[in-house]
């Protein structure tokens, strides 16, 4: 169903993340691009990595994954106005999942915010240019800022194992570590941060590496550490992140969705005092009531293949919306996707028409989401 | 001396261009990623499609370099404050080049900025996401503006014969279109606009279509109008951009870099009145001087590869630059490179040693930019 391999070229217009070539020796052959930057999207293939993933551990290349730290003076008023989160109770040490929007609304970014000091921040971002937000937004507030993307570089280890690995590796504290938590540190002079957060809903960390020309070491240390545990190389999973519920920017949501029609509600404080960027749009769209959502379906059938675009959605003879992201669930034997539906539509167990590729309408039950609960905490 | 091809997955989280589809038709199986959108890297091979521009006449997708369109009663305000370009004299119906920076003077993109009206400009931009940035720089200035990304793609026709299959496919008006000037028109229906422009120093048109659902149905008007003159398909190219003398963002600069060490001096007036944005780091950057520059060179030996990193420069033992961007030129029968030197090493007809990817010295010969005059006008 989809079609041909196309290639893509390795020059210096794309850079290159610190565990670029231990990904290349690890056997990886398959890249994209996210914040200019290559990103392995699998080894084996798609499904064996996934359950690597799901049986025991693995440890992915997201350096692409960029930071934006904001430090100063009036760091924390600046990143007040950067997220519609209410962060009266934010904590050092703390890490907060964070929408931000433009004026209107719409969605920019759905980073991990970390709150390093009392004045100092990192925005760890999806593929999306936020430094230059953050620094536009910055020119003519009158806020005492510095904005830059450090030298930082994410890897992530998920999986059922990953808190065995990564005491072994680096202590036995990080068993106590809190869900959303995070400790900084040095391994044997390798400066990193430590943080029980992840893109999957497996136990996972994120590993921030601060020196980047410790990449090939540092992904050498976790692999050793992890040989015991059957530790492989990996990357962000469609599979799992769907199954998850977890939202990817572009796919499921751009400049032209506002949060509440993702299912991103629970993360948006209106009502608090801070005048952040887009509140009185999203004020609005309160008031009036969103007119579309992002919903789950189980489409029936043989498995599907990651979809190559939005398929359309219909009911009956008219197409009411689309497929945003597709996958086959080998551990659900389901076949899941993400439909952006009008709201009069957008109704669990309602039964939807799913147009296929090939021209083949498949019927799908339209979910909550998300498809399976979380295991990472 | 490149490593192996490395595979890039088609999928919902990159958006296609509306020639997309006919670009896969004409045979293109490498694409990289460009403003979160699939670009057409080479059809042939990078020489083969560089023959038939620098012969003939080639067509390219480049709907990725994306359009920030600004309108409102303040437009022309903010785009002032956008670029140290110095527009008093900007004509609607006209192009400039246009560098962008941030309030550090680092460079953040180097589009061409198209008047359409009087408060209606687009920036036709590289690869970075000036879209937040122009929204980031508005939120807090007072001015009253709308920004958005529009439904614009261009295309390119680059080379000798670009101007006899625009003419007959859009009437012989264009050949009296000047260097860096545009008209809006409909082509049976499809809205577009033509410019005198064009990432190559041939003779050569921008076509940006207005309404993507016509896409493929202009890609097919100008192949047709293109047999004639022996169009092929083509993509932006590596070999053509370096004897220009042209930049690509990402390889020869990036935020760190100002406009005056790659060579863009002519373009930033930091003695004009209006007060954009990096203004006086500009103006002491000027004060201090620059220290490094970037330069051509042209290196010994047999025909380079394309660089996969940026390769050391070396003085004696001592590194002190890098390789940007190279290539082998078949029409110079050079290889040509771009170096960013420390100011004192910046002078043509000096010697420096290239280490290569195999760990080999090469020498070469430093020069000025470009490698070649410009066919354009």
């Amino acid at each position: 169903m989809n079609s041909g391999a196309i290639t893509l070229p390795i020059g210096t217009r794309v850079r290159k993340s610190p565990f670029f070539n231990a990904t290349r020796e690890a056997g990886c052959t398959c890249y994209t691009i996210y914040n200019h930057t290559y990103m392995p999207v699998y080894y084996e293939d798609p499904v064996a990595d996934y359950w690597h993933l799901v049986n025991d551990v693995t440890l992915w290349d997201v350096a692409c994954q960029r930071q934006v730290e904001i430090t100063g003076p009036d760091a924390f008023a600046l990143v007040s106005r950067l997220t519609p989160r209410n962060l009266a109770n934010f904590k050092v040490g703390q890490a907060k999942y964070a929408p931000m929007v433009d004026g209107n609304g719409g969605m920019l970014n759905d980073p991990i915010l970390l709150r390093l000091e009392q004045q100092k921040f990192w925005f760890s971002l999806a593929d999306y240019d936020i430094l230059l937000w953050a620094k536009g937004v910055a020119i003519d507030s009158g806020l005492d800022v510095d904005i830059r993307e450090p030298d930082v570089s994410p890897l992530q280890v998920q999986g059922p194992n990953a808190v065995e690995v990564i005491a072994d590796l680096f202590g036995d504290w990080v068993r106590e570590l809190k869900y959303y938590w995070f400790k900084e540190g040095e391994l044997d002079g390798i400066p990193y941060l430590l943080s029980r957060t992840g893109w999957s809903n497996e136990k996972g960390f994120e590993v921030f590496l601060q020196d980047s020309r410790y990449g090939h070491q540092l992904w050498d240390r976790i692999m050793e550490a992890g040989a015991h545990y059957g530790i492989q190389p990996g990357a962000p999973s469609q599979i799992k992140r769907m199954e998850a519920g977890l939202l990817s920017y572009w796919n499921d949501m751009d400049i032209h969705t506002n949060p509440f029609e993702v299912g991103l509600g629970n993360f948006i404080d209106t009502d608090q005092d801070v005048d952040f960027v887009g509140k009185s749009a999203l004020q609005d769209i309160l008031k009036k009531g969103i007119s579309q959502r992002l919903m789950g379906a189980v489409v029936d059938g043989d498995p599907i293949l990651v979809n190559e675009e939005c398929w359309p959605v219909r009911c009956g003879e008219q197409v009411i919306g689309k497929v945003t992201s597709a996958v086959y669930s080998p551990l659900l034997d389901q076949n899941l996707v993400y439909v952006m539906l009008p709201i009069g539509h957008a109704k669990p167990d309602a039964i939807i028409d799913i147009v296929m590729p090939c021209g083949d309408i498949r019927s799908a039950t339209i979910t909550q989401l998300p498809f399976t609960s979380n295991r990472a905490r």
